[in-house]
């Protein structure tokens, strides 16, 4: 095919239905086929985001449904950048009432995002349909967060508006148009023969009539990510208590039980924020009745307060799917939809009516006695458990758009009744999509394989969501500490193992490490919550591929041949998928342990890099080798890296309540860090009621490094009590 | 939600875009939403076949893609019959472009259909999109054959004329309109919860602005299927060859190479009847030259014709993916898809240009010098090899309705070829769909469970395609003839086993049954031949469900209630989906022994059934397990069932070679049977030069069994040499 040329047809036209034309459309000629290309007109709407309209865009998108407002301040500090791609390798085609899209790619780019995937974090060659579902065993764009967001290590990114099931060929369609096609090979004899021909362009098809599209500018890949963060709203800001400890309890307890388990933390010692109740406080479940069962709770108000004094917040579980025997289900009936969800009627959440009936039962029954979150479930599927694309909705969105958007809408609406309060939420919820990276939800799932949650940490950050990688159950003491060791470092760490009834002294053998494990998690409070500060403010996600990491990457070598790979460790190294060690905040390198493991290596970006837990240099720009004892996973420091740590409370600091922060430093450099501070349960640093405090280390005349901080800002809430400093590598 | 009343809303339709009215059509209000729904006007068009039209269906469907030609003799013989369903109960609507259909359910309604699916053949509950692509493993849809066609246990079937992906919801989906809902039960306290609540419809989301629908009555299931299959040009009669031996070679052997292992087979002793080469005997493959290649066949012309001599014929493995190396590649470009396919061209076989190049290349260079048929690859997916949704071809057919059709194109297009010639052909494909029925080829895949293949081929009866349980390798002696003993009772007796190179007599432990059961095949010709004339003429499928045949059924037990079933294991295993046996012919009830099995159960239909082996008595109405020996798997025969065999040839008889026929009977009951006679190769039988003699087996007035058969018909061809009676259950 290479070299030949292609001759043109007479018209076939036949079966072309072009029911309208939109903006700006020519017609144009491409394969003898007749269709409508379009000439997309890009219009920066905030510096380095570029909106193309094609077509006549769906009113009802992932923007639209999530109502997400652009953190228009942080975009403006990212600032001005170029135009990432040229603007004639962007095609676009409406053809029978669909669109087509194509994206360029070059011979050595890769792919990252497409949503929650769950085994692969490279994504190019890769088919997709991104559909909202359960994660089922494949990387096949069904999952949790299908977010139709890409980023390139050229370093942009492309959005696909669309509330739709999108098909996907990210580089795996080869064109006979292309302008560099693979070559054809004889299979016969070629042994250089390959069943996955070269492709150059991201194809996408879009089942509607148009859509709008979004670029997002770099230079680097990380800088795509945090605009398109800052787009969809800017990260959630969690309470403090969110990012300290969580259990769930036995789905049938009652207060007396919940309380004893409450206790039994207290007594061993073991850190609890927030306990979540499963089904069994809902009279009925499954479908909901949303109301307390009076046996297992008698009295909730008194139960919650009490807790509440004891420091510990309650997340109740719960599906959408209204019961007959709810209060509510007579009168939200005619704001349902067609089909049912375990006999529940499903709440058409895009009609103020349905929410209005809803949510005031939860306000009135729950919210306003002190319950201090929801865990939703049930939101993303299977096909079995939740409405067929055939169901029909009163507001008019169809099955599909409300398949891809009702995790959107229960995030938006459910934490809306929080943000009337002046309170903030965290909780767990099982769907979501672009849109939704502001909502104060972590999402979880059944699949509970070790390795494949770490990876969907990693490319939950390129989904604009926050994922966690919980505790169920495990086999060995091992299973349990090791899995444990990875949970703290993510956005919850939660222990869910209601089903098992696995405690976290559970395994006598692991136990020590277990306390130490989550006291740590404890301890790295002010860590956390400052780069989820970031997270807001700045776009950059907390938790993130290695791939976002500056000096991750074989920019330098680009021209480097396959044979120089093999004799080069580090460049053959970044160039593979990594998908077992992931960023942690500004300035962590975390690399699990997964259990039979007793050795594994760890590629360390260019720079020195320190050792976590001793101070020690570990490397640099190198593959090493570590064979970690049971106590630790392997958790290295950037140099000049500053970890703030606060002490190992068993529960997160109340409101304004002031603690010690111990500095820690790391290697060599001079450090610098932002620590972040705000009440830590309000909305009021929307209102400017926040510091950003700059911590920083350099040496003296002398050679000796000394730490500082800048003051309090007069006014805004102080909750730093004192401030030491710790050089862990000197 | 039972019993409780629903209030309508003030209309929303904000998001509703109504593109086009047409035919008879009503606004109508459903669960507050403004939607068309429509009144389908059914017309029979042909005695027990009602077509409806739905919106405004598209042109390019299943039924065109195919070209079919209704079997309209054989319908008229079927007769008429009552319109099966409630008309008001099938419900239609035509909303933002898309057909929604929903036809009802009743309690103890089974679902049979949808395609060659390989896991299961009970369909109720299942939720498929609809989807040509390699089998993955999963019933979900995505197969070689994805015919959207189902049957009803209670005996009518339903077809969709879409070469559209279908989403189907087969009695998954609840409606809060339902009139049976089903009743909502607490998930925390009641065992008896369900996950997957009763649904009383099959609901249907065609992607496309209407559809063409067919309904096919009665009274019995089968009888539905017979109409599905007439309708669809009626089921295909391969030459005699055809039900012989087939064996693929080695992919790079040359003509003297393959010369060799003919050889091997004649010498041994085993039956061989055509010979398939794989891709080494072209110049390049994957993409395709479509030209032989010149070292491993100087003299393709001379080499065929001498294995034509030897009474071996010869199949060409293929793709239809161009390769810029084919003599063709220029002249197609203009014809083709935008994209490639292992870097070929994908013809456009909708534009008669495209089939003429690329056929015209297939009948010079091969069809000419006797090739005798195809097996034509990678038409199937899955999606990596195969061109993407998007990809646009010149006659303005999408890359959607391409994949659903391209298996019946080549089909189509490559079987006409041997029809201008007045020679029938028989080969393999990848992918089918409704339309197929009346092609030469059988469909065979990769996957090679061998319980799974044989669930497929209970699937194919429902399917309108005929499936190859293929043997290719064998961990054992045992494993390979167990595969080799169900092989032989499908309708392409097949050693595919060029990859692993396995030989028939591979196995010493099991040569000698492995030949007898090879031999059995060849013995059994004129049943097998017989069966699939009836497939042709009356639409039986020759290979077929349990769930078809009569006496197999709880019919008269409907109101057994659980109890009662588990008191009466027959009644329960019929209830009981059964997938690993099934009926071959009229006569013959196969139940395949799998690698490891010892024994097994055998559910009989009422009715006497006897040994096909020796022509015991072994049970009626009832369940019975059986410990088969290695040397055969249970076979058996109805009462007064009727076995035509002849002598064990190494090659099926020549076009109007006579052989000499053996009526086996067994049983106590009169037996009457319909002998199919032609010239077994041309289309002669299309002009009437067939003929069905009838054989009769009673009781002579001293209750002496006798048998007689029909005279030859004048003018006709007659193959019968002689005829004995063997009353094998006397």
């Amino acid at each position: 095919m290479v070299g030949k040329s292609y001759q043109l047809l007479p018209l076939y036209d036949y079966s072309m239905k072009l029911t309208s034309i939109y903006l700006c459309l020519s017609l144009c000629l491409f394969t003898g086929q007749l269709a409508l290309c379009q000439v997309i007109e890009w219009k920066e709407i905030y510096p380095g985001i570029w909106k193309g309209a094609v077509g006549k865009p769906e009113a009802y998108n992932l923007f639209s449904a999530s109502g997400a407002t652009v953190m228009e301040a942080g975009l403006q500090r990212l600032g001005k950048t170029v135009f990432p791609l040229l603007e004639s390798e962007i095609k676009v085609k409406l053809i029978n009432g669909k669109t087509y899209l194509r994206f360029p790619l070059d011979q050595k780019e890769q792919l990252y995002g497409f949503g929650l995937n769950f085994q692969s974090v490279h994504q190019r060659g890769k088919i997709l349909r991104l559909h909202v579902d359960h994660y089922g065993g494949m990387d096949n764009g069904r999952t949790h967060a299908p977010t139709p967001f890409y980023v390139s290590s050229k370093g942009y990114g492309v959005f696909i508006n669309s509330a739709r099931y999108l098909d996907v060929y990210a580089g795996s369609a080869a064109r006979k148009d292309s302008e560099n096609p693979p070559i054809a090979k004889d299979r016969n004899t070629d042994k250089s023969w390959t069943a996955r021909p070269y492709s150059d362009a991201v194809e996408i098809l879009v089942p509607a009539e148009g859509v709008e599209l979004y670029l997002f500018g770099g230079p680097k890949p990380l800088d795509a990510v945090r605009r398109f963060n800052l787009f969809n709203g800017g990260g959630v800001l969690p309470p403090r208590w969110g990012l300290g400890f969580t259990q769930r309890v036995q789905r049938l307890y009652n207060a007396q039980q919940v309380e004893e388990e409450i206790d039994a933390f207290e007594a061993k010692g073991y850190p609890l924020d927030y306990v979540g109740l499963e089904p069994g406080w809902q009279s009925k479940s499954y479908p909901c009745t949303f109301e307390w069962d009076k046996e297992r709770f008698p009295k909730p108000q008194e139960f919650v307060q009490k807790l509440l004094k004891k420091g510990i917040r309650l997340n109740l579980w719960t599906n959408p799917y209204v019961s007959p025997e709810s209060p509510i289900f007579n009168d939200i009936i005619p704001y349902t939809g067609s089909h049912t969800v375990w006999v529940g009627l499903v709440p058409d959440l895009n009609m103020p009516q349905a929410r209005d009936i809803l949510f005031s039962q939860f306000k009135k029954d729950q919210v306003a006695i002190g319950i201090s979150g929801y865990k939703i479930d049930e939101v993303d599927g299977g096909d079995q458990y939740l409405w067929p694309d055939v169901a029909t909705f009163p507001s008019g969105v169809t099955g599909e758009q409300m398949r891809q958007t009702y995790g959107l809408l229960v995030q938006r609406y459910s934490a809306e009744m929080y943000r009337q309060l002046n309170k903030r939420t965290y909780g767990l919820v099982r769907g979501s999509n672009a849109g939704g990276v502001s909502f104060p939800y972590v999402i979880y799932n059944d699949y509970y394989k070790h390795e494949d949650f770490i990876t969907a940490l990693i490319n939950s950050g390129f989904a604009g969501v926050l994922w966690t990688p919980e505790v169920r159950a495990s086999k060995s003491g091992e299973e349990w500490l090791r899995r444990f060791q990875s949970n703290i470092v993510s956005p919850m760490a939660m222990i869910n193992a209601w089903a098992s009834g696995t405690k976290p002294w559970s395994f006598p053998e692991v136990e020590k490490q277990v306390k130490e494990t989550a006291l740590l998690r404890m301890r790295m409070m002010p860590y956390w919550y400052s780069e989820f500060a970031k997270y807001h403010f700045e776009g950059t996600p907390p938790f993130r591929a290695m791939n976002l990491e500056e000096g991750f990457s074989v920019a330098a070598e680009e021209d480097v041949e396959i044979a120089d790979l093999e004799k080069n460790p580090y460049v053959e190294a970044v160039s593979k998928e990594v998908k077992d060690q992931y960023m942690a905040g500004e300035n962590l390198l975390v690399a699990p342990m997964f259990t039979g493991q007793v050795s594994r290596t760890v590629i360390l970006p260019k720079g020195n890099w320190y050792d976590f837990y001793t101070g020690k240099y570990v490397g640099n720009g190198e593959v090493i080798a570590v064979r970690p004892d049971l106590d630790h996973i392997p958790v290295y420091v950037k140099d000049g890296g500053i970890i703030p740590l606060m002490p190992p409370l068993l529960h997160a600091p109340k409101a304004n309540e002031k603690v010690a922060i111990e500095v820690r430093h790391y290697g060599k450099k001079t450090g610098l860090y932002q620590l972040y501070d705000d009440d830590g349960e309000t909305f009021n640093y929307e209102k400017g009621q926040y510091s950003f405090r700059t911590i920083k280390i350099e040496r003296d005349k002398k050679g000796v490094l000394r730490g500082s901080i800048t003051p309090p800002e007069k006014g805004k809430p102080n909750t730093i009590a004192e401030v030491h400093f710790r050089f862990m590598s000197e």
